[in-house]
């Protein structure tokens, strides 16, 4: 076994790996979507650098001696149900769902580097840092919403929507996984108030848009 | 300008990049519907090297002069029109698409190759040539017919399907474009008998399934 022994950071990179390859599904279908050429071609961009991400983590997970397979399987049903129950009914929606979710992912990561091994915490932090999404989305966003100004309530009730589910969802799998949920109780005090920064920082990726959170 | 400025090749790039793009998303929506992660994550290593093949054919029109958007735009009508029409009914159905279109659009493109420049060829024959669908397409494909017998008329009578309508879309293409129609003529004993070519090539893609053509 190398250096990455401990079962949080195990599930930490699984759990992480598995949000990836969704991401770079999920990009994929968007660029499938896209309306003009031109977003097909960066947002098939983006899904390769996701695919790329998913793919250092597996390298890093087999060069410690765990099996990838093995540490995605027990989040893929979680992770698989929260996507079909969060169904984007549009591109638009599709988008913005990528912006809210890779801001959130990347918040939450961050603060969970802090309680793993450093070699674990460098790997997350680049995976989670490295996205052009955001600015991509922020731009396609407001053109969307500045053409059809009803298309601001449709997009804030689904960003709404999305962060209480993504909490909602997060808690209950950190929570079925002992490893997490040791690693959250260790760290009590630091974690407290995670919830609230995570919203707040919702809000700006929101306020960029011009929309109420 | 570079060195490729035959309008025939800049045609042959533009089409085989946005036909790339497509199979990097169609390889991509097969990882999402996959019966298990070790298919999602195999197919999700495809739909990425077909990505990098499409992000090598894009920078070298570039290197040489030439937009990518402007290159693969007289083609995405014809191609998006194409896959609309032949849109799998389940997994094992794109799987099938994507061994069957692989392998014509290899047979394909390795025969134009002999009518363009050198770098054009080079470039060409390497995009085609670096595909590990076609080993686990026959597998996985082979595993099913031989679980359910049924599937093996179904997916013979698809495989017919996707061959004809295949042969008559890039008929229909290369006739549109006038460099391209123009490159056949000037090679037309050559290209004489390049459908019965294909054809007893996807024979024999067939028949590594025990299938019928």
């Amino acid at each position: 076994l190398g250096v990455v022994s401990s079962p949080a950071a195990v599930d930490l990179i699984g759990v992480l790996a598995y949000g990836e390859l969704g991401s770079f599904e999920r990009h994929a279908t968007d660029a499938a979507a896209a309306p003009t050429l031109s977003d097909k071609v960066q947002l098939a961009a983006m899904a390769a650098t996701e695919y790329r991400h998913f793919a250092d983590l597996c390298a890093f997970l087999q060069t410690n001696g765990h099996d990838p397979i093995a540490a995605m399987q027990p989040f893929t049903a979680a992770l698989d149900a929260f996507h079909a129950s969060m169904a984007p009914r549009d591109w638009l929606e599709g988008i913005m769902k990528a912006y809210v979710g890779d801001g959130i992912t990347a918040d939450f990561y961050r603060e969970m580097s802090a309680y793993v091994d450093h070699q674990t915490a460098e790997l997350v932090v680049a995976v989670v840092s490295d996205t052009q999404m955001s600015d991509y989305a922020v731009g396609r966003l407001r053109e969307a919403i500045s053409a059809d100004p009803k298309v601001a309530g449709r997009l804030a009730l689904w960003g709404r929507r999305l962060m209480g589910e993504l909490i909602g969802q997060a808690t209950l799998v950190a929570g079925s996984r002992p490893a997490i949920s040791a690693l959250f109780l260790q760290h009590a005090a630091e974690v407290d108030g995670l919830v609230n920064r995570l919203t707040v920082a919702h809000s700006r990726r929101m306020d960029a848009l011009g929309l109420a959170s």
